[in-house]
């Protein structure tokens, strides 16, 4: 079984690379820029190259779906880069396909807020993909770069759909019908999303979870089984959003950049303003056997765990990170 | 036979791109930062990148040896990227790999000037290599990314040969035996470079030549002839410095950059400011056929010939482009 997990933002670490290795972890889609503009980018990938000499026996870059092959068989983990806001490529379109050759995997449109390209998940209204944003769409689409639609509100997102002439991702969210977050998504998207063969990642993020930190494995996993009868396993991942060891400061960050000088609390709120308690069965890297065994327990059979876990990201990596064949 | 220009910095055009397929030109080393700072160099990258999109039957972006094999197979030119001037990496040893990734194949570590790294030609002193300029050699010997002295001054080159783990380029310059010019170098130079193994490319710049842009094409040959039984002929190639198509504001912007309000005029002076005329058998891309005549006619053999005109390139290009074994 490949375990793949389609989104992380970690205080990163030696401690928590050995975990991604402990817990038999071949790849995880790492954030390196929430609100960082090209040049910030570029430093952020720079403390990642760092990382990769300094731990070559745990980490490596990975560019494709067959670097997840290559660190399942070495024990090592393949980390690919994505950014949560398109803020690194600012107003050029060019620099898209210079953060592809970087590595640069998975994109979002937008982030809580409007953006340059569409609109984000707590604005009042939406627009729609804005004509930035369908030129960066197709070229995304030329290089292999994944249109990320996680923070996005609903009018940008089927928007997304339609024009993407290549399969889209939400990295991290849970449907709506099961927990009524903000940034979880509609039956609407969902089915428009895995219609046209795009991926969703579930969330281990507690402000997605039903009860929050108090989640049971088995509603979780209970969730995922109704939505692979509504979508389709094939379409189905995991996208944990795992914060490890991040301090409060982070998620400040997060949700205020350099936009707001009120605070802004996200899916939290003042009295919860920081960072949730992981549920007690994902910690971290080393649990996703716990969610394996949940799969299983109500009622996915082994090949469809092992889709769930990492297969059929590995899928999608394999049909979307090279150059669109003309 | 293989041919490598290995410098040019020519007024891009889709005319000049057909000229080196015409030409049975494999591959050239393009200058694409004269004193451009990373994010400039980033915009220059994209312009190319828009080239490549536009003009895939001409050319593609080579970034190893195999690149140059398939250009020659395919009837395209493979377009290998390198600096000028250190500038594109700013204060920031993490901008080497990041600029290698992008296809950044060669770095001077001077221009002319004193930089942060090393001595420029036409400096009055050269204090040798700098701490910085150390811990950089040391990273580009790391990454696959050629120190490259054409334009530096005698102690920082000499230094630069010493301190380097991998074969260095003096990638465009002519012997100052041959023709005095500042920008060409001594037989000390060259014997030092050459017996550790490092290449020199041949200038056809008409300031470096004999008799300028009358120098003939068989005292050029002669030259080499002379050259190669000084320090082997497999350490010699040709980097024609071709700066064709371009208005004499592009001199200027090589000579003085943002750094002077006084007029520099290089290897020029005020009578003869701007680009000088190419001898009449090198005038562009479609003329390398005649270098080949030229020094068959001054005796070297077919395999010497094939040496000289990219074979040798080909040969550095493999050992010298991928990451340093431990």
């Amino acid at each position: 079984m490949i375990i793949i997990d389609n989104l992380q933002y970690a205080n990163w670490s030696e401690r928590i690379f050995r975990q991604m290795n402990e817990g038999g972890v071949a790849a995880i889609h790492v954030t390196i820029a929430y609100h960082e503009q090209f040049r910030e980018t570029v430093a952020n990938i720079e403390a990642w190259n760092r990382w990769f000499e300094l731990f070559p026996d745990l980490i490596f870059q990975g560019f494709d779906g067959a670097d997840v092959r290559k660190a399942k068989e070495e024990g090592r983990t393949a980390i690919f880069f994505g950014f949560q806001n398109p803020s690194p490529i600012e107003d050029d379109i060019g620099l898209i396909e210079v953060l592809h050759r970087l590595g640069g995997r998975f994109m979002q449109l937008s982030y809580n807020n409007q953006s340059l390209l569409a609109t984000g998940c707590y604005e009042d209204d939406d627009p729609g993909i804005t004509r930035f944003g369908k030129q960066v769409i197709a070229e995304m689409n030329r290089v292999g770069m994944v249109v990320d639609m996680s923070h996005s509100a609903e009018r940008s997102t089927l928007e997304a759909i339609e024009l993407s002439q290549r399969r889209i991702a939400i990295t991290h969210a849970n449907p709506h019908w099961w927990h009524p977050a903000l940034r979880n998504k509609s039956d609407v998207v969902l089915r428009a999303l895995t219609l046209a063969g795009g991926m969703l990642g579930f969330s281990l993020y507690p402000h997605h979870l039903r009860d929050g930190s108090d989640c049971t494995l088995r509603n979780f996993c209970e969730m995922i089984a109704e939505a692979a009868e509504r979508y389709g396993v094939e379409n189905l991942g995991l996208g944990s959003d795992l914060c490890q060891d991040q301090p409060d400061s982070v998620v400040t960050w997060m949700r205020n950049g350099r936009w707001s000088k009120d605070m802004d609390y996200g899916e939290g709120s003042v009295e919860q303003a920081g960072f949730p308690d992981q549920p007690a069965w994902f910690r971290d890297n080393r649990d996703f056997s716990n969610i394996a065994s949940g799969l299983a327990d109500v009622g996915f059979n082994t090949s469809e765990v092992a889709g769930l876990m990492g297969g059929n990201w590995l899928a999608f990596y394999d049909s979307s990170f090279g150059a669109q064949s003309s």
